[in-house]
């Protein structure tokens, strides 16, 4: 399996994990929850991060398939178990923590808009404690966002303008939220992935961004993500696969590597894959990914944050 | 070569003429303008017109691979070249003519925005000329523009609200323009088709668009697109080509189909590959387009138009 | 008071009637909802609709002050008011029965873009119910769309376009929603006001529509509307008379008009007053529209069409 | 004149210097440039800066009120004038200097998107002078830009945003662009003031940025700005103080004050005035602005700026 090895081309800690099932160094256990599936991955050696191009630390997934048909009801328990894994990883969290959002991504490109479409719907309330705490009715904690942009629209890597406002904000917590690429097309917009781990250089649709992490920032890390694109060449390269299985030709590796680069490079470019309603996908999952965060920080019921997007 | 011939699955006249070179009833000429390749084909009769599956009529594409590199004098050449074949196409054009633009496609997905892009660079006059021409200085043409938006997202078929304005604006001509699917990956962002045929039904990324033509609407129909995606399943059936052709499997036309079948169905969906800067891409092509518009419509030279886009 | 007289400059009925309280024709009527007034007019001859400058026929305004506050429960309960209020003026509607909803206005401007904002919001239905209505779970009505753009943009009139998808879809009911005007600026996003009279040329944010009634279109016309913009000329007649009540000057019509004319043509144009944070009322606002019409033509609970907003 | 004294409410030095035009500590000068009139003002004491509510330092206006009437020689000679202007007050730049360019304000409500609008329309370059300088044909200089958002949206300090970039990027120079209030209507949309103080605390549309200065920032700032807005308590005092010329009341300034302090905070609360098509404003003004900027910082030709545009 030499070829497919260089290149996992996956954020999903789940999909690397599928490639390697028997690297030493890993936990996972899994839970069914009505329609949705909590994968919960544990990267616990320097060698097995080695192996499946991820951070060590943890990484939990939840798959619901069915969102694709949007039903009401699975909207309202996705966003539930996605706090209820969120609360789980952060720990107790002060009365007077102060928590730091960063959408990832440019908002220009549909596929590449969840982060900045997250922060758009979050309930930030971090001037409103600073400047007038008596307006907030009920207690809610400190949130702030940014969307830093991509490298290419602003010149400035994305880490460089997060280390800014961390340093002045000082958060307890940085979430980052980003677009994730998948291996398997079937998790798009159907997966969320919650990890302690930041982000690594490289990972993200965008493919340009400087890790986003605790030994970065110097401040606790969490990032949530939704598979939102598959890189063409992972298609590329699963199709040569299978017609290599179809046709035997899976005993010279060498071959099928070379066809492999030759399709990606002369046709293949940086092309990503994306499904065509696209739009409504990053709609519905940033609202999930949003709901989440506002119940999460603010200790508010479903309704409550619900009734605030528009 | 059965197995890609029920599936063209490009929009371009000369990528389903590459496909069936020997085609009867097709005429085609080619001219080199500085970088740009201009190819002209004309489909003459039903069979070919059948063959070929586009509608029977004239095919202008406009082809600059160097565009990618955005060279200033290029945009500009290449805006030229444009607004001569779309005059050509046109013909005489009254000084009292009427000419209504409809940017297809849907906004919110940046490669299927091209036509409302479009729309919104032009410089729409009709109201004008109708209410106070005194108050435009040189002669200008009436010029309107609809993004009617796409049946996804308004519930009612894009031809009917076309129609709808058309039985208004009593247009002398319609232009359509829409983003366009290609087969080869080169093509996206680097090429403009300009045809007098109207778009057919089920062309377009959207894929869901009724045919916007003279017949259907009762008025000439030019169409302009440029290419800004590749189907994903175009993309499987090439490599399951190239493997049939590495491993002499092309002697089994009926297993090949089903694997591309089965490769599509189970991973591919109705998905779209498409470059990562699409944005920028999408920005500089609706320039091309619009400008030429302008230009054509207007009879204005390159440095009035570009003048007025913001 | 033949200063003010020439001039209402609102398009609320209920402010129009507090210049003109004595007017014949007209009755009235409020109901207090907890935070919210209702107030209901019916204009019922052709005299007092030319005092007042509005359609004969009923006009029902919903007003909550506290609604700048943003207490969620309140967003809740006026929802759920409007809904009641468009139940009772619509009346019965059939399973088999065809809404379209037009969104008035100007997406680029952020006062007069409620219209568009609210389609973007509402569940989108008839192209479901009409190509495949087996995929929707339970019975859904049939539900359509169009934001025509403004005439400045189009070049076309908006109500041409509208009458062009009536005439296809042949709603049995078309809703307009519209920026609005109003007199008095605590009624800015506080205020909706739903009427049968359909929208009078002339109102509304962009001034250049023509009216979109009954009469013109040949269906039924529902029209809702949130004032969000103040005109600058209202304001300065409201402060000449102000001063002209404090010093006297009230005896001496003639002079107070020139001044007010004077003041008008000089420095304030076109102009439009509006709050700061429009942004943020523009999407409570049409949020509060977009569900209560979810919920009035699907049947639906405020969680379901909550559920959906993203 | 205390009545007007307190509150000067308008972000140009010119108006300032109107209003108080015998104040010593300040210089001024005049040119004409075809359509274009350039009032140069210098504020050269602590006296007069505490007097004109303006920082010291040199400030230019230029006026062209016939750019309202959009025509294209003139687009073309603003930004000519304006790029002259901003050439002066920079002075030399070294071939490697690297310019940072922030565009303040809110890009969700028109008239306040100016900033943003001019961010998007930069030729941003300092990501590949940095990763890749060979892929650039002629020398380009360094220019990076970011839109941080306002406080409203992120929840932090606007100023503290930049701060964390500009302690990463280290520009020689910050150009920060930003919307205007002015005092008189007929200047929104006609005039850009360029100055080298930097922008105070409370400027601006949004009014709650923290002062963006060469000392709080520890690098050379450059503002740039655009009146799109007046303040409506502005459009209260000028027609009270009119009526009061034409009245006599002028001699109890007491009860002037009243008043208009009794109608604004009434009616008006934090309200602003602006035109109707503010969109074809913003976009205009903001493509003067970024060609200026673009040629300043590249050594550009305006054709050249001008292409780039889309």
């Amino acid at each position: 399996m030499k070829f497919i090895e260089r290149n996992i081309q996956s954020d999903l800690a789940c999909e690397a994990r599928e490639l390697y099932p028997s690297v030493k160094g890993v936990t996972q256990e899994q839970e069914e929850l009505g329609e949705i599936t909590i994968t919960r991955i544990a990267i616990t050696t320097p060698e097995a991060s080695k192996k499946l191009g991820k951070d060590q630390g943890n990484y939990i997934t939840l798959e619901a398939p069915s969102l694709l048909l949007r039903p009401l009801d699975l909207f309202k328990n996705m966003t539930l178990a996605v706090k209820e894994e969120l609360k789980k990883l952060i720990g107790n969290i002060s009365e007077d923590a102060v928590v730091l959002v960063t959408g990832l991504g440019n908002r220009e490109i549909t596929p590449d808009s969840l982060g900045p479409s997250v922060t758009d719907k979050l309930l930030v309330t971090r001037h409103i404690m600073q400047y007038m705490p008596e307006a907030v009715e009920h207690k809610l904690r400190s949130l702030c966002a940014i969307s830093p942009g991509v490298l290419g629209v602003t010149g400035i890597e994305t880490v460089e303008i997060i280390r800014g406002a961390v340093s002045h904000v000082k958060p307890d917590i940085l979430i980052a939220v980003d677009s994730l690429a998948a291996r398997r097309s079937e998790r798009i917009s159907t997966t969320v992935q919650i990890s302690d781990t930041g982000i690594s250089p490289g990972s993200g649709v965008g493919n340009t961004r400087s890790g986003i992490s605790s030994n970065e920032l110097g401040c606790r890390v969490i990032a949530i993500g939704v598979p939102l694109v598959v890189y063409a060449a992972t298609v590329v390269q699963d199709v040569i696969e299978m017609m290599a299985d179809e046709t035997g030709l899976h005993n010279d590796e060498k071959k099928l590597q070379d066809l492999a680069e030759k399709v990606i490079t002369e046709n293949m470019g940086p092309m990503i894959m994306t499904p065509k309603d696209i739009d409504v996908m990053v709609n519905d999952m940033s609202g999930i990914v949003a709901d989440a965060i506002n119940m999460t920080v603010h200790d508010a019921h479903y309704d409550e944050v619900r009734a605030l997007i528009s």
